[in-house]
């Protein structure tokens, strides 16, 4: 995992958080996941590939977090995980990863998006069936917490 | 979901998993999923992604179709879903749409692939944040059942 990679991803999430939900986001730092516990209980997976790329980038809530979010998101005051948080959830998912994509072109590196999945429970256990590191990453926001994480490497580095 | 799609999949998953498990597959009648709950056991969940292309490919195997269909695979006798019993669904996963891919690439539909995630667990829910349908169709060997699922669609089709 390249620190080009996933500095693009971390500054989306940023982005798509504090302007989709009007909040500060408070990033904490990245690192090497270890295990595969599934860190939240409302998540967003979607795909990224190309020629030179793969990888998946996931979003993992607590429920805090979400509600907290979806709620400003929509104006509108959530207190469970409906269908329309978990498909806030992949709203989410897909502007973040659209973000990244945008701003890794920019620097030479394109891949396409597969479309989300979403899924909900606690202490879901999720493998990757990949070589490369997964990168994990905090964030705060003022109703709670989550974490973005992605093993997007080139095929082609040597 | 153009049956152009959906049946060079299906081809590819009898192709992969006749070779690799030296087992004889049958298909049922492929319909439309109904629903969010995964249907088996160990599941495997793969991205495609072009300028054109767009969706996921989903494994599910009951216990007992995994099992057989690994130690098949292994030639040694697997009677728990170990970690390796997992990777292996990644690594069928990604065969069957590499498989899918080549015949797809051949008929003018190309697209790339992102990297396997595997889940285990029962009655677990996934919700597609896409406006295409999922097909799901079922396979039985002699071992046990399997069902595959798919989404992928062109963004621009009419």
């Amino acid at each position: 995992m390249k620190a080009e990679f996933i500095n693009p991803i971390l500054e989306s999430t940023i982005n798509v958080i504090e302007t989709m939900a009007s909040t500060k986001v408070v990033m904490g730092k990245a690192s090497l996941k270890k295990g595969i516990r599934v860190w939240g209980l409302v998540n967003g997976i979607i795909g990224m590939a190309s020629q030179d790329l793969a990888g998946n980038l996931i979003l993992s809530f607590d429920k805090e977090s979400i509600l907290g979010i979806v709620s400003s998101m929509l104006g509108e005051k959530m207190t469970d995980i409906t269908p329309d948080v978990v498909d806030a959830v992949g709203e989410l998912t897909n502007m973040i990863c659209g973000g990244a994509k945008a701003i890794l072109g920019k620097i030479g590196y394109k891949f396409d998006m597969a479309t989300p999945v979403m899924l909900v429970g606690q202490e879901l256990e999720l493998c990757q069936f990949s070589k490369a590191p997964v990168i994990t990453a905090p964030f705060t926001v003022e109703y709670g917490k989550f974490v973005v994480e992605t093993n997007l490497y080139s095929k082609n580095a040597k």
